[in-house]
């Protein structure tokens, strides 16, 4: 069976991606692109993706690389669903996969995370930049919230129907609520006990070794 | 066969759910929250849609609705695949569909027009609004000389393989794109060829003149 590329940066949202090759089986191999050191934005990377982002996924036998991540790890889990299926075969379970994912893509990551690390996407002059990153720092916490809403008590995964593409992005972002200092395990005990699950499993412990990042709690 | 719940506000994003539920054959009715008089805050809303937005689908036999954009057209084209199959039935073209949708929707919708029509997503002080709705505009001209370079002359649809999911989206950015002034037909000659065609089609009539709006080149 023909290779993957995965274009990754160390614990960027890409790490979903990579842990959904990971648990699918899919063969792959990974290309880092450290957003840290701006190598996103080197003409070599823009010539594979012109957005200048990660994930993209260069797919054998396709000359364009697939782009965004609800993109990517539809892609992989319904190519993949051998070993693992993570994506529900009946069109409402898929459907509220895809609900998950735009809110969590593009409201939590492109208008939350989006606008405390980059608000230099949302308005140019660099004096506003705080105004802005301290009003998206309340959109995070808010939709955080929201998210432990989601996860009644018990509950282990995001979909009631079992683990899923959503679970390890929720993963990401929940890393990502540690590494801005909100205090993870005490706010969002639910969505604690549910990254506590998904961070044992032995695919997503390859992916962030393989990252080289880790996660405790 | 049941009947699906529609909630919209005229010329909405949510147009595009509505233009596929015309074009599958899907039964359904319609439901207004014309976001211009604020009833996507009210508390009947509410109740229905926390997040206050448009659109949302009730499905029969389903507690709760079904939100986000992408995963509602997802879901319709799906389950609805008998009159019009507007999703591909291959992993990768369905991927390019999603690909495109996460980026319309995140990031050309939520941070392009979200910016410049509701900057107090982005900041909460009003006196910088201005400077996020103005950045927004760039964002927004850049995006569309993107889409522009992705619909190749002569192609009529986004994807290669034809009309799907994606184009009504388009078309209802298209009608945005107007609505903000940009001289559309001059700048964006590829897109206009394939928005004139998109708006031909008798079920994107029909959507439109039931939800009262046009679109005029
Ligand atoms: N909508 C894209 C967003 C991807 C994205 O923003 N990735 C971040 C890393 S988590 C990035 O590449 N940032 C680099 C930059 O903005 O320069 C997706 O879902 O894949
Ligand atoms: N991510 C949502 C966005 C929906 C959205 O923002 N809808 C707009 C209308 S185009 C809305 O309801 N705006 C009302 C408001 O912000 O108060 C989706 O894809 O459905």
């Amino acid at each position: 069976m023909d290779t993957y590329r995965l274009y990754f940066s160390p614990g960027a949202c890409s790490l979903a991606a990579h842990i959904v090759l990971e648990e699918t089986g899919a063969p792959f191999e990974l290309l880092a692109v450290p957003v840290a050191e701006g190598a996103n934005l080197q003409p070599d990377y823009l010539a594979v993706n012109p957005k200048g982002r990660v994930p993209a996924l260069a797919i054998p036998g396709e000359s364009r690389v697939l782009t965004e991540l609800p993109a990517i790890v539809t892609f992989i889990a319904r190519r993949h669903y051998q070993t693992l299926a993570m994506l529900p075969k009946a069109p409402l379970g898929e459907a509220r996969c895809h609900e998950w994912f735009a809110w969590l893509a593009g409201w939590v990551h492109g208008v939350g995370f989006g606008g405390l690390w980059r608000p230099a996407r949302f308005v140019a002059e660099v004096s506003l930049h705080a105004a802005v990153s301290a009003h998206a720092r309340q959109t995070i916490e808010t939709a955080f919230a929201q998210i432990e809403s989601k996860l009644p008590d018990g509950r282990s995964y995001a979909l009631p129907c079992g683990y899923t593409i959503v679970d390890p992005f929720l993963l990401v972002l929940y890393r990502w609520g540690m590494r801005i200092g909100l205090p993870m395990g005490d706010t969002y005990p639910a969505w604690t006990a549910s990254a506590r699950r998904v961070l044992e499993r032995p695919a997503v412990q390859r992916a962030l070794h393989s990252e080289g990042i880790s996660l405790e709690f």
